[in-house]
C-alpha cells in the first residue's frame, strides 16, 4: 500500500471512529430527578457507547400524563437534527398490553416509546415513515431479563442508545407494524362562522401562559392586525371557564403590567398571558385534550 | 522512521488523545440546581479535561441526608461501566474530622466522597478493593487553598475529574487506608420463623412506592407464587405504622386502580404500591435505616 | 509532498477537526425544566455542531429576576476555562428596546444576554474587553425569522453555539458598542468608622444561608481572629430586619446545632448561617440590590 492510500485509509478510519456516532439521544420521562432512575438509564446508554451524546428533554412530566409527554415531544423534536433518537417513558400501563415501539418519522427522527398515545402529536406533525415493535428478545440490556418493571432502562434506553450510536439499524428494532400509532382525540384548529376553534394542549407552566394549538394559517382566517381586540372563550368539557377580551399584540411589553394579552408563542401558536402575571392561575385555566377555546374578533 | 511506523505512532497518539478519557464522571450532591454550585463543579472538571464526559446522578438529595445519598449510589452505580468515577457530596460535617476518601470497589468503580456513611451500601454490594484518603496538598484546585468550605468543588470534583480523565492514577489520590468505610446500621434482609425481615431504605418518591431491601433470594424462602396474598407489617423504631394484606403480582395492572400490591421493583427488591395511587402518603410510610418491614404468607 | 509533511498536514487537520471545538457552551434561563424550551435551545446548539459540549448553569432563576441571573453568572463563570460561552436568558423586556449583546470579558469569557442588568456583576469582576450587539439579520436560526418571542432559542442559543464551536469569530456577532453594560446599583463592600458595609446579593437557597458581597480584603479592615464576636445588622430599604451577635468561625461544626455563625463562603465572602438550620427563614432575611448589611466587632 502506498503512503497516500495508507493515509486515506487512516483518515477514513479515524473520521469513522470519531464521527459516525453524532446522533443525539434525548430522554424524556415522568421519573423526576430526585432518584437514580434517569442516571441508571444514562449509564446503560453510556455503556452502549461512551461517545454517545446524551441529552434531556424533561423528566418533570407529571406522573402518568401521556398527553403532556406527547406535547413536549411535539414542542421540541423539530429543533433537533435529523437522526436524533428520542426516548420517552411515560408508561402507566407498564406490564399491560401496550406495545413498545420505535416510530421513524418522515422528518428522519426516531421516537422510542410505549404506544399509549405519547406519539399522537409527533406522528401528525412530522409524519409516519414506519413503526416497528421492539423485539425484547434481541433488544434488552443483557442480564436484565428477570426484571419485570423497568422497561425505561432495560429496553427503551438500551434500544435508543444502540440506534443513536449506530450499533443497530432501524430494521433490527423488530418487526414492522402498520403505519399508525394510538391517537388521543382533541379539537383540531378550525375556522367556521367567523370563529376560530382550537385546543389548549399545554400551559407554559413557568409563567402561567395558556398555549393553544391555533396556528398562523388558521388564525389568518380572522384577518387580524396587531392591536385588534379578541374575544376569548375557554371551556373544559363544554363548561365555560373564561370569557374575556384582550388585544392581539407582538410582545408582552405592548400592554401595561397586569393586563391580559393574546400573542403568538415560540411555536407560532396563539397564546394568552398577563404581562408580569399568571393568566392560568388567575382564571383557573388548565390544559389537556378536554380544553377548548373559541376566538372571535370583537 | 518508516512511513508505516510513523502512521502507527500517529494513530496511537490520536487514539490516545481522543479516546483514553472515556470514563464517565457522575456527580451527586444535596446542593439542588437553583444556584451555581453544581455548575462550578462542572467547570472545574471541564477545566481538567474538555473531553471528559460529565453526568449527574441527582442533586436533589435532601439536605444533609447521608442515608439517601448512600442509597442513590447503590441504586445506580452498577448500571455504569467499570471505571466510572462517582463524586458524592452530602457533607454535613464539612470542616469537622470526617476523612475525604476515594473508594475503589471490586467491580472497578470509584467513589469520591466524605467517609461519613455515604459509602455504607455501595461498599457492601460492590465490595471494597481499596480505600485511599485524598491528600489535599496534591489534589486540590490550584489557587483554591484559602477556601474553607467548598470541598465539593475544590477537592472532590477536581480529584474525581483527574481520576476519570486519567490525569492521575488511583495511587496518586493519597495514602491507603484500611479496607473499610463508615457503616450506618440497618435491618439486613433475613428469613426466620416463616417471616422475612427487612428495611425500607427508600421511597420511590415520584410515585409514593415503598421499596424494601428484600432481595429475590431472601424472598424465595417464602415459596411465593404470583397472586399469593402477603401480610405486610411496617414499623418505625418498633412502632407499627402499617399492617395489611396485598397480593404479590408482576405488574401494577394486575390489581384494580386504587388497590395495594406487592411487586419486585427494578432492583429486584420487594416493594409496595397502590395502582394509580400513593402508598407512602396514604399510610404515612417513610424510609431510612430506622424503618423495618415483616412479610408473611397469609 | 513528502510522507512526513503529509502526516503533519493530516495531524493538524484531525486535531483541528476534533479539538478546535473545545469551548463549552453554558446555558442559564428562568424557563425551568418542566417544558421543552431548554431542550429546544440545546437542539439548536447541537445542530450547529454535534461536537459542542453543552452544560447548564441553572434554569431555576426565579421568573424575571435579572439580579439573580447576574449573581449566578458571577458565582460560576470564573470556574470555567477561558473561551467558555455563557448564554443567559432572563428577559422580561423581550420585544422591548433592550439590546441583545455579547460581552467579552478581560478574562476571555463570553456572555450572550439581553443587556438588561444581567451583566452588572460579571462586567465588574471580570472586566469588559468589548461589547457587541447581536446582528439578528446574520445571527438567527435559519427559518425562524417570523417568530416574535423566542429569542433565547433562535438568537441567543444559536449565536452562543456558533461562537463556542468556532463557526463565527467574536467580530461577526455584530457591530461594536461602547465598553459598558446596563448597571443595577447596590451597596459596594466598604469600610468606614470601624464598620464594614455591604449587600446581601443572594441566599444559599438550599440551606437558607445569607451571602454578602463583603470580600476578604474589606473584612480584613476589622482585624478579626476566628472566634471573635460580630454584631450584624441587616436592613432592607433602610428598615432593620435583623440585629444580632454571632461568632466568626471557619466551619459550621464550630458552633452547636441551632446556633448562628458568620463564615466565609466558597466565594470567600462573609456569610451568615445557623448550624443545621435555616438562617434566612428564621429571621425573614432575603436578598437583592435593596438589602444592606453592617458588620462591627462586638
Amino acid at each position: 500500500m502506498k503512503p497516500f492510500n495508507l493515509l486515506l485509509a487512516l483518515f477514513m478510519l479515524l473520521k469513522g471512529t470519531a464521527f459516525s456516532q453524532s446522533h443525539a439521544l434525548v430522554l424524556q420521562t415522568d421519573f423526576g430527578l430526585k432518584d437514580g432512575a434517569v442516571s441508571a438509564m444514562k449509564g446503560v446508554a453510556f455503556g452502549v457507547s461512551p461517545e454517545l451524546k446524551i441529552f434531556d428533554l424533561t423528566h418533570e412530566i407529571p406522573a402518568f400524563n401521556i398527553w403532556e409527554a406527547a406535547y413536549r415531544l411535539q414542542q421540541t423534536a423539530a429543533y433537533w437534527p435529523k437522526g436524533t433518537v428520542f426516548v420517552s417513558v411515560v408508561d402507566p400501563g407498564v406490564g399491560s398490553e401496550r406495545k413498545s415501539v420505535v416510530l421513524q418519522t418522515k422528518s428522519g427522527h426516531y421516537f422510542v416509546s410505549p404506544d399509549n398515545g405519547t406519539l399522537t402529536l409527533i406522528a401528525e406533525s412530522l409524519g409516519i415513515e414506519a413503526v416497528r415493535e421492539i423485539d425484547e428478545k434481541r433488544n434488552r440490556l443483557p442480564g436484565s431479563s428477570a426484571s419485570y418493571t423497568f422497561h425505561g432502562r432495560d429496553v427503551y434506553a438500551y434500544t435508543g442508545a444502540r440506534l443513536a450510536a449506530g450499533v443497530i439499524p432501524f430494521d433490527s428494532v423488530g418487526h414492522r407494524l402498520p403505519d399508525t400509532v394510538l391517537h388521543i382525540p382533541y379539537q383540531q384548529p378550525t375556522f367556521r362562522n367567523n370563529t376560530v376553534y382550537g385546543n389548549i394542549p399545554i400551559l407554559d407552566v413557568q409563567y402561567g401562559n395558556a398555549w393553544t394549538n391555533i396556528d398562523e394559517k388558521t388564525l389568518a382566517s380572522l384577518h387580524l392586525k396587531f392591536g385588534d381586540k379578541l374575544r376569548i372563550k375557554i371551556s373544559k368539557d363544554k363548561m365555560v371557564i373564561f370569557n374575556g377580551v384582550m388585544p392581539y399584540v407582538t410582545t408582552f411589553a405592548s400592554v401595561p403590567e397586569g393586563s391580559p394579552l393574546a400573542y403568538q408563542n415560540s411555536l407560532m401558536n396563539l397564546s394568552f398571558a398577563i404581562n408580569f402575571g399568571n393568566f392560568a392561575e388567575k382564571h383557573k385555566v388548565a390544559s389537556g385534550p378536554e380544553w377548548m377555546v373559541e376566538v372571535t374578533k370583537e
